[in-house]
């Protein structure tokens, strides 16, 4: 999957005004699906939602493949993109600590619905599109490598000892969040999520103990 | 969500063979639903693979929901029945260790597709089906309490002491079983799913070392 924001379906450069366009249908592509699912959603919906013509939404994406893989591209920027650079500040267990309770006030607030609007599009385009859910794949790999460099500075800042395992600890993390936040969806509480993520502070507090004796 | 399994859709009781042929339907369902997502699975699917007739379908399920409903709850029989039966005989991390190394064996040997057939499941109906999904979240909470008595067969022979919350450990087990399989349909390998069961063990382990001193 590869999604060309500044291009037509054919292919031709897009406009300022163009992008804007282009902006506003997956915005509204994105809000639609996490409140009634991949499937749920029609093109026709979308083109209502962002306020565009037919000529102007297929103008822009060829059919509702390419704007699943789109919204795909545009949650990868938006939320991994938000966690690069909160993981970029957190080389602490106070921070990482900070993180997770900031994870579950967001949920709290939002209610519990929708999931993580990455892993639950990648549940839904799994086993029918391969394209996107390779795209998926790769966001989620890109959201494990910023949180790996939090464990490293930590590592760095002497945390842990050269035993930690940071790569495992960056894939169990991003495992948790996203166990906890279907748990969140599903069961329309925090309980689990809450739980899972003191799961992953109190794992790096036995670790950070270990490296200390 | 009431689904009776032993009466037609209109109420009426089920021979043994109206059992039995509705076991095949919700049976095709279940399959279909796994590998083509619940979006992606007609009624018409579902007749053609369990080889029934359009009128044998319509005496059993009203609609579509009444399948996915039905399909939750083999799903709940099958998978949380299992777990329930496994958790009974698990009292030791050696036990949750080989545990977790099954949950991987079988996820390689499926190729990662699929995911988990009640995760999934929820992920698709949470926020389109609330019946469906208050019934995916009661099985989730039979799953977690099967856990939980893993957990407090460790504490009672003593691998744990009482500062061990056996309830949150179930569900941050859940969480990090179900955030794995989700990684693990995305990105169709094991090494988020083993990392994540890993750090589960891990977790219980330095909780065990941490009672002993």
């Amino acid at each position: 999957m590869s999604v060309d924001t500044h291009r037509t379906n054919t292919g031709r450069p897009l406009t300022a005004r163009g992008r804007e366009t282009r902006t506003r249908i997956v915005t509204a592509a994105a809000e639609l699906m996490l409140d009634t699912g991949v499937a749920g959603t029609t093109m026709e919906d979308v083109r209502a939602r962002a306020g565009v013509s037919s000529s102007q939404i297929y103008h822009y994406f060829a059919d509702k493949d390419a704007l699943v893989h789109a919204v795909i591209e545009h949650q990868d920027e938006t939320i991994v993109g938000a966690h690069e650079s909160m993981f970029a500040e957190i080389d602490s267990i106070d921070a990482l600590r900070r993180w997770c309770a900031w994870i579950v006030d967001y949920q709290r607030l939002g209610g519990c619905s929708g999931g993580c609007p990455l892993g639950s599009l990648g549940v839904q385009v799994a086993e029918v599109d391969v394209d996107a859910r390779a795209g998926v794949a790769r966001a989620l790999g890109r959201w494990e490598r910023a949180i790996r460099r939090g464990y490293e500075s930590m590592r760095a800042r002497g945390v842990f000892d050269d035993r930690a395992d940071t790569s495992a600890l960056a894939m169990s993390t991003l495992a948790a969040l996203q166990g906890g936040l279907l748990m969140a969806q599903i069961q329309r509480s925090t309980t689990a999520l809450e739980a899972s993520l003191d799961a992953v502070v109190r794992h790096a507090e036995l670790l950070a103990a270990q490296s200390v004796v």
